[in-house]
């Protein structure tokens, strides 16, 4: 038998733009009765990573952690763990952002913990090779995966069983693997079998060391753990197991392993992050395919390291949304790094800040799907956006460029007080509108997809096992839970993606009510369909020559539209619908915007007819919307919810409200039919 | 049905190193009847690679080549392809390398056929995600990849009819998808079956794009296929019967598509390489466990995407050997990028041609197992550190550092004329000794290893299944041949890396002739074992207290080595063996040194007793190894030969001669044993 070594690691983590009563809740019921539980251990030994901001939000709000913090370092109990300043997937964002965000954090920990970080943890374990050097090039000189991340590489789980180097340009790193089994039995799990289990590795009689590194809001945030691992004592329990066992098994530090220990050996890790994650991120058709194919194979343990699901970066090509924030975020990111702005400068940390990954993807988690979550990072990105206009005098312009990286350009018009980009191959519409006094994007909202757990939740609610309760189970297994009923009646799907200033050829039988449901006929191309584009005077003019499906022939039909950004917060569109046919054609034309309301309001579903004008205030952000239509029409406005899944059960979220406004008008062969419509953002006083 | 675009791409390389004999024959049998085929369809359009070397070999041996590839691009039938100028794994090199690499063959390109390339191709399709910035900063467009890629991703075979776009910190790369149906259709299956498939292809009436990209030596050069491409006219009847079939199918260059077809859309692609390499790089242990999960659900291709090998980069942590061409290469490539060295300057030049893959891995090719290779890279890399030696006047100089990114460091001596490498953890030895006047690693041997092959080999011939025919079949098949017969004899494995001044203690009744088979007791554990190593007065002194076993005892000894450097080629290691233990002990103690011979010859198996000189001459490289020992002993000399598969079959090969000199002695409590042994590499003369 042989003593092993556990390293037990902790990361903390509250998301830009959480609530500040949800940082209050996980200080309450994680991260102070953690530590407290961890002070009466006085040989326990172990490692806390935290984000920035949360650092940040103790110092502030809770100073006493800090000192208790302090003690344990000073007694060398604890050893601080750095990384990305604001947790950005340390891949997908440039070079040279991945080593500011870790200089931030290891010289904000410096000086306020005294301490030299010697490793950074990589969020999400979101691993790419590269980040290696990025890392080297930092000083770090560790860092912590998983070990699905080695079997990827081809070891097996009895390799696992201390760490390795890993290597990028030559510069190295030190790894150390995460084991799932013991991120499942802690503190899940009764404490004699993490004890058992450590016994079984002692007696194999070798240099050992394991590690659990994981989330601390799973000690006491997640549903039910409080109870488990506090009043019911389950971790204080665990640690006098552990100090009890002495003889089989004792806490380190990382930095005490690589100092006494030798390195298993030398291994290349590929792209990968932890398990779950490889399902979530591929796209939503394949994930049920995904799913079954793992369970087949659950019991073949020497088949894991063959079965790999998607690529984290692939959030972005899955849902525009995410991409739309990075690629904003990508752009600020250059155009700040050309102009060599100090680390520490407010437009730097303004960025870094809108670089914060929760937003940018979504498992089981709320994540992308959180409007507040998306609306920080733009307010963040818009920050930036606004110091750096101000310090370097920028003017409106309109640029050609492709924004999204889908290999075609998009128009941006960017001002002082506003942006609007306009993809004219996506039906020339508007899809980024940031009103940069508020820093807030009023098209930040996600259409409604189908999810892959969407088929778990309709079979539950066929079969009537669904729950509302707040049971104590890992968030790992297959319990479906509700936070409303009727959540069926939501799981409607969007064709495309909800923009401003998309063109309907609406049929002409289509009525209001069926707008929500998604179920009216569109008899024209011109959604999806690429407009041309140019930049005359200041505005854009779009112009498509498509078809419409009329009376069983396929017709063709011009739609022209001028984009002219206001002085002020908005724009006008000036419309010519032109009949380039033979045959006299009637229309049912609609003009689709969106908003994103900060929430959902009873204004937020109604018809109205022979209007021109539709005003919607909004209070919390003390702003109105005021859309004016030079002609007559009818309001169409439906909100749109989307049907996620969180850590608390699936529930409803509102991401804006769709206002189409509808012409009925019968065209003549060559004849054309003109309007304007003014849309602008008022403050509301 | 809607006419499909079939793009043909085909990449034609012969490694660094590689004899003259076999460039010409893929000339003859390849590359020169493939041109002249292609150059009879005046409508056919087609996209050619080819490595920098191939290229120079032809401008000057075969001038007329050069003179139909500009008449072809003259035309417009012919893209001309960039890449790294040789063939490096863009993904290991650093990324300033990545980009010299394809500068210098796009400006050779440029210059010599005054074609400017808009795409790349990424050596074998080892691709990791941050290669997008390194290409799309030397302004190429576009890469081709393997079907696989798409799919890691997540995306499903039908999904691959078209191409996409990919990003990596804002730079935009667009990525086709190599269809490995074609790939295996293409050349060998009838003209009808790929005929059929364009045919099912348009049925489908989509813009269709269907891509075949890959080694030029298929057709022609591999066994049996210049009968079947050119003699039985595989190639000109597949030509014509896509002339034939201009209603289903036309023939496009890249560019074309680039130019007039639309994305599919957005995608990221995890590290990968093509399908057969991720098996490959896989540890021998795992191959096959992975081959029979392949072939177990190989006829469900929902779950193709799911199943995936290792990651290329881990035949650097599978093969010591060849991380140690990867590290001299990282080293020399940081000391040369340190000093700004010109793109074009011979220094650059001879760092980036041992940067040439070939010899850096091993799959169904030789590869790593051929010395030739092998010497080729040390050849340039050498040649690269005798220039920069002289440019920047560098004198004698031991350092310590982490030369094999395996977290321990290693001493480095480091002269004008030679370099001798020494690992202290691993016995003390000598990994790597340059003469730098002959640009040659006299430690450059290979192991003889495990191979997942070996299995297949092994029962082949149990059952009487080898052959050494030259039938046609595609290398991906299962079929065994071999070279030579009884290779059965020859499978055996060391289970320590061949170096120089290794420290054994045989059994005392251990004989010669267990030498070769690896059949000798170890007693001591000095081979693996770590010496304490200090640099005193140009010297390296190394000192291990180890034990060794002895009848039924295990006893502590001590072994210290100091090896000092020579002034002319070769270094002398003064020995001292001490006994620590209270028992008097009787030794055979020997001292394995290594030798990469040019050939294997009669005088490398065979036994000197009582001797104190050993002179081995290789006229190939105009030396001999002189080895001489201060007092009498025995000298034990083998050679090492692996067995590896190759294109033509399995095969033995010749890695370099083991000489071991061994001492026979007994020691009384506290004594001690002293010897020298001076090696030398003296010119032939």
């Amino acid at each position: 038998m042989k003593k092993i070594k556990f390293v037990l690691g902790i990361h903390n983590h509250q998301p830009v733009g959480n609530f500040k009563w949800v940082f209050q809740k996980g200080y309450d019921v994680a991260y102070k009765p953690f530590l407290d539980t961890m002070l009466k251990h006085k040989n326990i030994k172990w490692n806390l990573h935290s984000s920035g901001m949360l650092w940040e939000f103790m110092i502030k709000e809770h100073p006493s952690y800090i000192k208790k913090i302090k003690s344990l370092i000073l007694k060398g109990n604890l050893e601080i763990i750095s990384g990305g300043y604001y947790e950005p997937i340390l891949s997908v964002i440039p070079d040279y952002d991945r080593e500011g965000q870790i200089k931030q954090l290891s010289d904000f920990i410096k000086n306020t913990l005294g301490y030299d970080c010697k490793g950074a943890w990589v969020a999400e374990r979101v691993w790419e090779p590269s980040l290696v050097k990025s890392l080297a090039d930092t000083g770090i000189k560790y860092t912590i995966l998983d070990d699905v991340h080695f079997m990827a590489a081809g070891l097996k789980e009895n390799d696992l069983k201390g760490f390795y180097t890993t290597e990028d340009q030559g510069k190295v790193l030190t790894v150390f693997p995460i084991s799932q089994k013991l991120r499942y039995l802690i503190p899940f799990q009764d404490v004699s079998v993490c004890i058992d289990y450590f016994r079984q590795l002692a007696n194999e009689d070798k240099d050992i060391v394991v590690v659990m590194a994981d989330d601390g809001e799973k000690f006491g945030m997640w549903p039910g753990t409080y109870k488990h691992v506090y009043e019911n004592g389950w971790l204080d329990n665990f640690l006098t197991a552990i100090e009890e066992n002495s003889d089989i098994v004792e806490t380190v530090t990382f930095s005490e392993v690589l100092n006494t220990m030798k390195p298993s050996g030398r291994i290349y890790l590929p792209t990968n992050s932890y398990f779950e994650m490889s399902e979530w991120t591929l796209p939503s058709a394949v994930q049920n395919d995904f799913d079954s194919f793992v369970k087949q194979n659950e019991f073949k343990p020497e088949l894991k390291p063959f079965i790999r699901g998607g690529f984290w970066r692939n959030f972005l090509s899955k849902y525009d949304e995410a991409n739309n924030m990075h690629k904003k975020m990508i752009r600020l990111s250059k155009k700040i790094h050309d102009k060599n702005v100090p680390l520490n400068s407010p437009i730097q940390k303004a960025l870094y800040a809108g670089q914060c990954n929760c937003a940018y993807w979504h498992g089981v988690f709320g994540g992308l799907y959180l409007p507040h979550l998306r609306n920080a990072i733009y307010d963040s990105l818009l920050e930036a956006e606004n110091l750096y206009n101000k310090k370097f005098d920028v003017k409106s312009v309109w640029t050609k460029q492709d924004f999204d990286s889908d290999g075609l350009d998009e128009f941006l018009y960017e001002s002082p007080n506003q942006d609007i980009y306009v993809a004219a191959q996506n039906g020339g519409s508007i899809f980024e509108f940031d009103i940069l006094n508020k820093k807030y994007n009023f098209i930040n909202v996600l259409i409604r997809r189908y999810e892959g757990y969407h088929k778990k939740l309709k079979e539950a609610i066929e079969n009537n096992k669904v729950t509302d309760s707040q049971e104590f189970t890992s968030i790992h297994t297959d319990a479906v839970k509700v936070k409303e009923i009727g959540l069926e009646n939501h799981l409607i799907y969007d064709w495309y993606r909800k923009a401003s200033l998309l063109d309907h050829f609406f049929n002409n039988d289509t009525k209001y009510e069926q707008l929500y449901g998604m179920h009216f006929r569109e008899e024209g191309d011109f959604i999806l369909g690429k407009y041309d584009a140019k930049i005359v005077s200041g505005n854009l003019e779009l112009t498509r020559q498509g078809h419409v499906w009329y009376e069983n022939a396929h017709l063709p039909v011009e739609v022209k539209k001028i984009i002219k950004p206001l002085k002020k917060n908005g724009y006008e569109a000036e419309y010519k619908i032109k009949n380039l046919s033979d045959t006299e054609m009637k229309f049912t034309f609609g003009v689709e915007q969106v908003f994103a309301f900060s929430e959902m309001t009873l204004e937020d579903k109604q018809e109205f007819v022979n209007k021109k004008v539709w005003v919607r205030q909004d209070e919390n952000f003390g702003i109105k919307v005021k859309v004016t239509s030079s002609k007559n029409c009818d309001n169409w406005i439906v909100p749109i919810n989307t049907v996620s899944t969180s850590e608390n059960g699936y529930e409803k979220t509102y991401q804006g409200t769709t206002l189409v406004n509808v012409y009925k008008f019968v065209l003549n062969k060559n004849k054309s039919f003109s309007f304007k419509i003014k849309t602008e953002i008022l403050n509301n006083k």
